[in-house]
């Protein structure tokens, strides 16, 4: 075994060989001489994992998934350029399911539209739009709504589960649609939802990443979400992946029904410029740092992005971050507001601009520590860390762009606080809730 | 003055003087001769009260609104049969508030079938129902959408009025119904999305205590929640109103659509039960302590009860309350339970019954202080500390009387606090969101 090790570091290149330096030991005794997966595709790579037991090493996945993401390059041998390692060890794989996202975005921007465009013509004459999902899946389906709503038109609302499993009681979905998002496809209440509505004859679609889940089964038509293999118990490709594929929808839905559609140009650029926010996201989240709880907030298509980026400091740091839309803080929960107080505001030029600005000036005249994700300079000069995102995006698709920022600001505070967020306690990575 | 302030004593029974005894010095003076109102509507007192810029004492608004309630006898002079004080003159008004609730649901079930049945007889034929509110109010409807889905069948979407009053993108409405729900009537962003309703020709409702607001205007038709003037700022009566209104129509429009409808028997004696429950939740929120967050649990139809009971400890303890659906609570804000956090469960006999009592059993395993508000003795009895509530009444009707227990609830945690609930940091009653 250390004949293979020593070889495998023989033929990579210096950032290799640092990047392999950082494996563990278990990792690096078992890893595999690189011969032996080059040619292999990850499909295969990724079947012998399981047969494994899931016990094949996380190098081979990582190489494997280099691969299918396209990010390996012929030459590259044991070239990691998609797992970013940083300095933080114990955060490995999380922060290469982040760093992903860019590939994943665009790999949907490439292939996605013609699957969205079937979707689209089958939603042109629903009168309404029901979505069903959980946790972050449940955050990307609250952006859907938004989405559906002002891009397509169409009436969408949130299911409520317990309505099919618990009650026997649903709405009738008849004249609808009912799309069902979860990236495990293994959620009971999702799929129960869904085969309601097909018994009611809705329009049916799952939005996830196992097209034969269970929910894919379930559902007439899939949206594949080819975000590649999530490991990490908090979803980060799934939930942009699901976020740029809702977008796409929403977009087909709008042409099929005569309405202008929407433009997701410049979108995998955004995203690109949040992974490599690393240092602004340090910077605030050393400001932050270690304060019990946060205050979360976003208005009108950033409303989803401050509830994902509160449920991701959460899971990973354990802060008590309570999300809001920045109109219904005023209705009661502003007076948990107390000097040093921290509050991060996602906002973005447009629509919501003047609000946002005028928010920071009247949080800071109460006391508290005002922090923002943002693409508006001004905002950025008056909060006292601000992550900047230049990249021009429709302001309909900053909030997917600006959730990446919150993905890495969760890790960070995570370490700052000596959690792993690799390991968040007592979560599973697929909940079963019926 | 002092006159009138001994004759007022003179002419009141031995409770009347216990009450008039807790009224400020400046009560005390400006105390009318009871003949001075005795015969006068409340009408026409309150008119007098908002031309004298709100500056006419309490007890005079105290006696017109024990009138309007019908709890006025004609041998009472000074009787404040209506306003129980209770041992904490600071909370004076807002415990009268809530302990009028009884009086408010029965008013509703007496007066507010005829109105109901017409608004069912509109909703006949809509495709989907749009619901649009802010604060307690949301919390209002998201529990009208569970009983208009389950109970009418029909699909419930709630608003998201940014998409209105910002970004001027609004889905169609047309084949649908918008209902507004304001106490004030005066939120401008609800009256927004009414009124583009309204253009897109959809059933418009207003659910509102002030038929003559702008929302009021603004909707074709009117539901008046006749819960008296409301003067604390936290929502407490008409947010019952506004559940009881809203069970109402969908009883009302089950039947229009020809669904078996909904039940409403005992409804007033179960809030009656929870208002006298004032003992248990004392004890309740002794044991909850000074604990600086809270969890709250509620599943179905009793997870907008949750939201509602955390807003109100938010609002008036200024403690971190936080609500989840129990189903979502798996989905990561379990990671913030630590040994001792304090878990208040919301639960009912019925169909999430066996689950709720697995569950109180699952969070005392991982060290949380498991309390409840129920009906089910036997979560009542595994719990640390419980108000149960026997009175019985439909599953589905059984929120509205767990949010009164859960209002009292914040009321004495604000004591233990230290906060004085009709003052609550930094609130307005009426928060005017565009």
């Amino acid at each position: 075994m250390s004949a293979k090790k020593s070889s495998a570091n023989r033929r990579s290149n210096p950032s290799d060989r640092a990047a392999i330096s950082r494996l563990s030991a278990y990792e690096m005794l078992a890893l595999p001489s690189p011969s032996a997966v080059q040619n292999r595709p990850a499909r295969s790579v990724r079947r012998q994992r399981r047969r494994a037991g899931g016990m094949l090493p996380r190098a081979l996945i990582l190489y494997a998934e280099a691969r299918s993401l396209g990010r390996w390059r012929r030459g590259d041998r044991w070239s990691c350029s998609v797992v970013p390692l940083g300095h933080h060890p114990q955060s490995m794989s999380l922060r290469s399911e982040i760093a992903e996202q860019p590939a994943v975005v665009r790999r949907l921007l490439d292939e996605g539209w013609p699957e969205a465009r079937a979707l689209g013509r089958a939603l042109t004459r629903v009168e309404h739009i029901t979505l069903a999902a959980r946790g972050s899946s449940d955050n990307a389906a609250t952006y859907g709504k938004y989405l559906l709503e002002s891009v397509a038109g169409v009436v969408t609302a949130l299911a409520a589960p317990s309505l099919v499993t618990r009650y026997q009681a649903p709405p009738s979905y008849a004249h609808g649609a009912v799309i069902g998002i979860s990236q495990s496809g293994a959620s009971p209440d999702v799929a129960g939802v869904v085969a309601e509505g097909r018994r009611a004859g809705a329009v049916t679609i799952a939005f996830t990443n196992q097209p034969r889940s269970k929910l894919g089964r379930t559902a007439e038509y899939v949206f594949a979400l080819r975000a590649g293999p999530e490991h990490e118990v908090a979803a980060t490709k799934t939930y942009t992946a699901t976020c740029v594929g809702l977008a796409l929808l929403a977009a087909t839905t709008a042409e099929a029904r005569g309405r202008s559609a929407l433009s997701l140009a410049g979108l995998a650029e955004a995203v690109d410029e949040a992974v490599n926010a690393g240092r602004d996201v340090e910077r605030l989240a050393r400001a932050i740092g270690h304060a019990p709880t946060v205050i979360v907030l976003g208005r009108g298509y950033l409303y989803p992005a401050a509830l994902e980026t509160a449920l991701k400091v959460k899971e990973l740091a354990r802060v008590w971050a309570e999300p809001y839309s920045s109109a219904d803080f005023a209705h009661g929960p502003r007076t948990l507001l107390r000097p040093r107080t921290p509050v991060l505001l996602l906002t973005s030029r447009g629509a919501t601009e003047a609000e946002a600005r005028s928010l920071v000036a009247s949080l800071a005249e109460r006391g508290a520590r005002v922090y923002a994700i943002t693409n508006d300079e001004r905002v950025a000069e008056k909060a006292r860390e601000a992550v900047l995102l230049r990249a021009p995006v429709s302001e309909t698709l900053v909030p997917i762009s600006f959730v990446v920022a919150g993905q890495q600001l969760a890790v960070a505070l995570a370490r700052r606080h000596g959690r792993d967020p690799e390991r968040p306690a007592g979560l599973a990575k697929v909940t079963r809730t019926l």
